[in-house]
C-alpha cells in the first residue's frame, strides 16, 4: 500500500477512536516511519493495541496535556494518559526550545504510554543542530542482575548528533539482547528467535518467541547492562512521575489501567563549547571508517547509517501489509 | 600502610615533580580512595606513570585553568594540560554550583589528562542530592564494530543518584567486557586474564595479559557496545575540544604529548520534578531488592554498593602496598 493513503486509513481509525485531527496525525506519523526503518515490532502490529487501549479508557483519546516550565532550560509535562506519540511528541518539541533559547533543555514527561522509537523524536533534535539524549521505561522483561524475575522493561538508551552529513549518527538500543517488539513479531509469525537472548517462565534457554514472552529477556553485558537498565528505569520513571520499578503494565495484555510511562528528554546544541563541531564530528566518523575491517565488513556503519539507508530505500516502495495486519485494519475500520 | 601516612606521602611526591599542595592533595586524595574501593588499576600503580609525565612536561604541574562561563547553567573548561584530578575536580564543583542555582549544569572539559574513577566524582555530585551524567575517553583500547584496530577507549558511562541512604547509587562501567586497569595490573603480575575478554594483535582470543595490552580488547553486547563507547568519544572529545577519533594517547607508553582527554559533567537536581524523589527512589531499590533470587545470590546489589561496601571495610585496615609500589614509591622519593 502507498504510505500516503496507509497515513490516510490510520488517522481515520484514530479520529474514530475519538482521537483529534493533530493527535491522529502524529500518531501515523510515527506508525508508518516504524514501518519504514523497518521496526516493524513498532508499527502497523501495535495499531490495534492502541485503538484496544483507547476503547477500554486506559488511553485517553482527548488529553489534557499540562505543561510545567520550571526553569528557562526546564519542563515537566503531565501527559493525561495521552497516546505516547502524542506525549513524546510535545516532549521533544518543548526540549529543542529550551535548548534553542538557553544552550540546554530538560523535558520530563510522565502519565504517558508507549511512544515507538526514541529515535524518531532523536531526529527532530538533530536536525536542529541539537545533541539529544533521550530515556523512557517499558513494562516488565528483563530480569535485574542476580534475579529471577522480570522486572526492567527493554529501556532504550538513545543518544543522537548532527554529523556534518544528511544522514545522523542515532544511537537508539535497548538493553535487552533483543527487542520485545522483534520477540512479538516472530511470536505472530510463529518464527524462532535466537540462542542466548531469552530465557521461558522456568529460566530456561528457549528459541521459542511465545515461551519468550511469558519468560525473562537477557540483559546486555550481565551486570553492566542490567545497571544501564536500572539507570533508565530511574530517569524515565522515578525521577518523572511516572511508574517504576516493574510497575509499567504491557499494553497488550493489561488493560487494568493505564501505563503511565515516563520519559526524559535532554538536549543541548551541538557547537556549545566547539564552534567547528559539525568539522570535528565529521572528521570523527571519517577516522573510525578508514579503519581496517574484519573480514566480510564492506564498511563500518555509524549507529543510524543503516536505519536512514532502509528508510530511503522502502519510502520509494509500497509498504507490505501482512494478513495479520489487513486483518487487524478491516476490524478497525468497521 | 596507614592510609594517613600513605597519603602525606603522595602529597610530598608531587610536591617534589611541582605540583602545589592543594592539586597534591586532590591528586593524593583520588589514588587513595581508587585503592579502598579496590579500584587497584586507577590507584598507586598510577603514581609513577603520572609523575614520569610530569619529568617529561606532558602534564603541567602548575596550570593555568581557565573557566569559561557560557551561562548560568554551562561552562567550559580549559585545563591546559593539569593532571586529570585537578580538572575533574574542578569540572564536577563547577557543575554542582549550576545545578544548584538553575537545577541543572553541564560543563566540559578540554586539555585534561587521566583521572581515575567517574565515580568518584559522581559521588561529590550526589552528597549534594544532584543527579549526575559523566563522560570521559581514553587511550584506543576496543575495535568499533566491524573493525579490526582499537580506536575508542575503555570509555566509561557513570550514572550517580541520591538513594534516599548513605550508600549512593553510582554506575560506573566501561564499555568494554573489561577494564584496561585491570588487565595492566594482571600484566604486572604475570596473572591471566579471562577468555572472552582481548584478542591479541594478530586478532586471536588470548588469555594472556601483555599480549592483551599488545591487542584489542572486546566492546560488551558487539554493535550495542560499540556504539555506546562511540557516544561517549563524541560526549567528552568531539563536543568539549578534546582528543577523539583514537587520538588520546596512553598514558604509560606515549610521552609524544599531553593526553588533551576531555569530560563531561552533567548534573541536576533530584527533586526537580517530584519533591518526594528520595523517597521514591528507595521504594525503587526496595522493590528490586525483593525479587526472587538466582540460586547463590545472596543479595541484589545496587550498582555503587559493593564498592561502598569494599571502601568501609578497607578504611579500617591499612592499605596493603605491593613490592613493585614500594620501589615506586623509593624511586619517586629518592
Amino acid at each position: 500500500m502507498k504510505s500516503g493513503i496507509l497515513k490516510n486509513k490510520i488517522i481515520e481509525i484514530f479520529k474514530k477512536f475519538g482521537v483529534n485531527k493533530a493527535h491522529a496525525t502524529i500518531s501515523a506519523n510515527a506508525l508508518i516511519n516504524a514501518e519504514l526503518v523497518g521496526a516493524y515490532g513498532h508499527g502497523l502490529a501495535r495499531l490495534k493495541m492502541y485503538c484496544d487501549r483507547i476503547s477500554k479508557k486506559v488511553i485517553n483519546p482527548r488529553p489534557k496535556i499540562k505543561i510545567k516550565k520550571i526553569s528557562s532550560s526546564i519542563s515537566h509535562i503531565d501527559a493525561n494518559n495521552s497516546i505516547g506519540f502524542v506525549a513524546a511528541d510535545i516532549g521533544i518539541k518543548t526540549a529543542i526550545k529550551h535548548a534553542q533559547k538557553t544552550g540546554i533543555g530538560m523535558v520530563a514527561v510522565k502519565n504517558s504510554g508507549h511512544y515507538g522509537l526514541s529515535g524518531y523524536y532523536a531526529e527532530q533534535a538533530v536536525k536542529k543542530n541539537l545533541i539529544t539524549m533521550i530515556y523512557t521505561n517499558a513494562p516488565p522483561a528483563v530480569a535485574p542482575h542476580g534475579a529471577l524475575k522480570s522486572l526492567f522493561g527493554t529501556n532504550p538508551i538513545c543518544f543522537g548528533t548532527p554529523t556534518g552529513s544528511k544522514i545522523p549518527f542515532i544511537l537508539d538500543t535497548s538493553i535487552s539482547m533483543i527487542n520485545r517488539g522483534k520477540i512479538r513479531v516472530a511470536a505472530r509469525k510463529n518464527l524462532k528467535i535466537p540462542k542466548g537472548v531469552a530465557l521461558d517462565k522456568y529460566g530456561n534457554p528457549t528459541t521459542d518467541a511465545k515461551k519468550a514472552l511469558e519468560g525473562v529477556q537477557l540483559p546486555i553485558a550481565g551486570f553492566r547492562g542490567s545497571g544501564l537498565a536500572w539507570m533508565v528505569d530511574i530517569l524515565s520513571g522515578v525521577l518523572t512521575g511516572g511508574n517504576h520499578g516493574g510497575k509499567v503494565k504491557d499494553p497488550f495484555d493489561d488493560f487494568s489501567g493505564p501505563q503511565n510511562i515516563g520519559h526524559l528528554f535532554i538536549t543541548f546544541k551541538a557547537n556549545l563549547f566547539q564552534k567547528n563541531y559539525n568539522q570535528r564530528i565529521k572528521e570523527n566518523i571519517k577516522t573510525i571508517k578508514k579503519l581496517p575491517k574484519i573480514k566480510g565488513v564492506k564498511e563500518i556503519m555509524y549507529p543510524g547509517q543503516n536505519k536512514y539507508k532502509r528508510f530511503k530505500e522502502n519510502s520509494k516502495r509500497d509498504i507490505n501489509i501482512s494478513e495479520i495486519i489487513k486483518k487487524d485494519l478491516e476490524i478497525l475500520n468497521s
